[in-house]
């Protein structure tokens, strides 16, 4: 709905700004969301470290901040020694970003731009381009992009990408959250019927026919639609794999626009319950080949026991779940595209089977597919 | 931030389609949504009623219903006799309605077109204008425009407005709510000291220059943005008032696009606590002057104790409450403008003082300004 009308380019549909600005930018207009992110010392830690144990990567160096934010990462560079740091913020948060680099003395060094980094302009070619552009399960909110688009236009050829890799990793779980869901479906489908009841006895009107699409509407809300979670590691019911990993110097727009995945994975002993998938990604900040980092910084957004992160994971319930037993092998694809109506938001489908004996010589179980939506 | 760019006209700033289609219309592409209202049995039976009791007004004519949603008061005006019905609805909500009146058997007289009001061409004049456009406290969603527009455009010189008319009611009240507010912005204040704290000792960064912003940002969302409510009747300290009035026949964009109300209410005994004020509306369906309503439906959405509608009241709390005696006064004025970057929000401003003698000839008090958001 939110789209605007027009044709498809590489990078996608056309975007309509005024949407795009309604949907997306304005929760990061707010102070209580930049606190948020920084107030997630594993994401906080992360960067920090990638900076000060890697100095000579800012030292007399020019830096662009993509999405500054509240500036946290520009002052960073600055404090570690940056000769200039652009500081590019589409929202009215530009406005704190000056005034918190003003109150932390680096005001000469950090230049904030208020606008889009598509369409900024900038007097000079940048050493490094740092940003914090990961959304959930790493690609929602589409704001890779943005960067792409800034490292093609602003990184000088000998340039340094802070993060310099990103990895999506997809693992089977367990987990309860998928029962709960389906209760609260089939709550709102009985509620559903004495309406149509209501309505016929009390109205005149027979809204039968308008149960189907209720339903389907209903079953995205509550069954496919992907949850926010933070799982304990022991949910986790089969090796994590990789379901896609950017080198980000390298890659493309079309890259980043999908995600296509086979996987074969075996189901440890001791649970019985595939429950569905979780979805985190991790990030490296390892400088660039010629010029790698003193010490190379990870920050992973995986089940942890001690350190969660606002991202937490992504979750996808199967529904039902399926049965298993030890050994066998969960085998599929993942297929990851963008929302027709909203190119930040991904549509998800994995198709798979579980195969229940480890020689197959019999016949093995049809694939099903499972569709789900990271809104 | 989701203003579109250009000049202002009569009806307020240029409207960026794209960001209204985001901020507003795409909950009413939802049947969960359209199902909330459609559950709501006082407007359910007010419509109900100004229809069946009426249907001389419907028999054999021209219906328009603006913002027809799942289509009910379209089918509606079909069942009590109209020749034709032009059902108009901007979201995608349309396809539901064309099911729903074929479903019904209508689909002969209903025509459900798919545009925004402001937008469609009808073949001809209408003889009647069904809407029901109603936000919290009346005006929010400042859809009641759009029924002007179509109004001025399609009803007959002698066509009849449904509903009629529109109040928009104010009472001073008690209510627990604002300890608990206050208590949650004080709590969001203390913790951000500590995040302060925190950034400055782990992460070198200064951040205390955003406090004052910060704390203007979650006063205005705990402390003074417009809550919703469904009070009970005796929470109202003192009588009534009505703030505005529209005859929907003869109001113009300019009437709707702004509140200014002066009040003087006597508080009632037995309460002392003058917490802040409450608003709400009603409508009435009276059919036109020289041809009236057979029976006079009303519609109230003012607290009750029995029944209570999905708008519920608008709750407007002073910090901190006022102490008051019997017999005081509360007086003031109430002006409401539209929130500069979004047309459907509103800002209020309550300009108000306690003359608390009555015989008023010692030194009054001053006024004080209160400010509110309606989002
Ligand atoms: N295309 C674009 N141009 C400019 N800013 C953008 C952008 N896309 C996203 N942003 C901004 O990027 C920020 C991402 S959140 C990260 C903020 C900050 N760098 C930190 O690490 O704390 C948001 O403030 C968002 O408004
Ligand atoms: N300018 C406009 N043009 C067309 N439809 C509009 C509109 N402004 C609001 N609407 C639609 O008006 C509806 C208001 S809600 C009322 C729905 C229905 N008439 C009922 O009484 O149940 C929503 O579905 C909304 O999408």
């Amino acid at each position: 709905m939110s789209r605007g009308a027009g044709g498809a380019s590489m990078a996608g549909p056309v975007v309509d700004k005024g949407a795009d600005f309604a949907n997306y930018f304005c929760t990061y207009a707010f102070l209580y969301h930049q606190k948020e992110m920084l107030s997630d010392s594993v994401r906080m830690d992360a960067y920090h470290a990638s900076i000060f144990k890697n100095t000579k990567h800012f030292k007399n160096k020019i830096v662009l901040d993509v999405g500054t934010g509240s500036g946290i990462l520009a002052i960073w560079a600055a404090q570690a020694g940056a000769k200039k740091v652009y500081a590019v913020e589409a929202t009215k948060m530009a406005e704190h970003a000056r005034q918190l680099a003003a109150g932390n003395g680096v005001q000469d060094i950090v230049e904030v731009i208020e606008g889009s980094i598509e369409d900024v302009e900038l007097p000079e070619m940048v050493d490094v381009i740092i940003s914090e552009w990961m959304g959930y399960f790493l690609i929602r909110e589409s704001m890779f992009d943005s960067v792409i688009k800034a490292r093609d236009r602003w990184l000088k050829p000998t340039g340094v990408m802070y993060p310099s890799h990103a990895r999506m990793w997809v693992a089977p779980i367990r987990s309860g959250l998928g029962k709960a869901k389906l209760q609260d479906y089939e709550n709102v489908m009985v509620d559903w019927d004495s309406f149509i009841q209501d309505t016929n006895d009390y109205y005149g009107v027979n809204m039968s026919v308008l149960t189907k699409p209720f339903q389907e509407e209903q079953k995205k809300y509550y069954l496919q639609t992907a949850l926010w979670n933070n799982l304990h590691p022991s949910q986790i019911i089969g090796a994590p794999f990789i379901a896609k990993e950017f080198d980000c110097l390298t890659a493309s727009l079309k890259d980043a626009a999908s995600v296509h995945s086979s996987f074969q994975v075996e189901l440890w002993e001791g649970q019985l319950k595939l429950s569905g998938f979780a979805g985190w990604f991790d990030v490296q900040f390892k400088g660039r080949a010629e010029d790698p980092a003193d010490q190379i910084i990870e920050l992973t957004t995986s089940p942890s026991a001690e350190k969660s992160t606002h991202w937490g994971q992504q979750v996808f319930l199967l529904q039902p779940p399926l049965d298993y037993e030890c050994g066998n092998i969960i085998e599929g694809q993942l297929d990851i595209t963008r929302a027709k109506d909203n190119h930040r938001l991904m549509d998800l489908k994995f198709t798979h089977r579980l195969i229940r004996s480890r020689d197959a010589n019999g016949v093995l179980a049809p694939f099903t597919c499972s569709d789900f939506y990271l809104e």
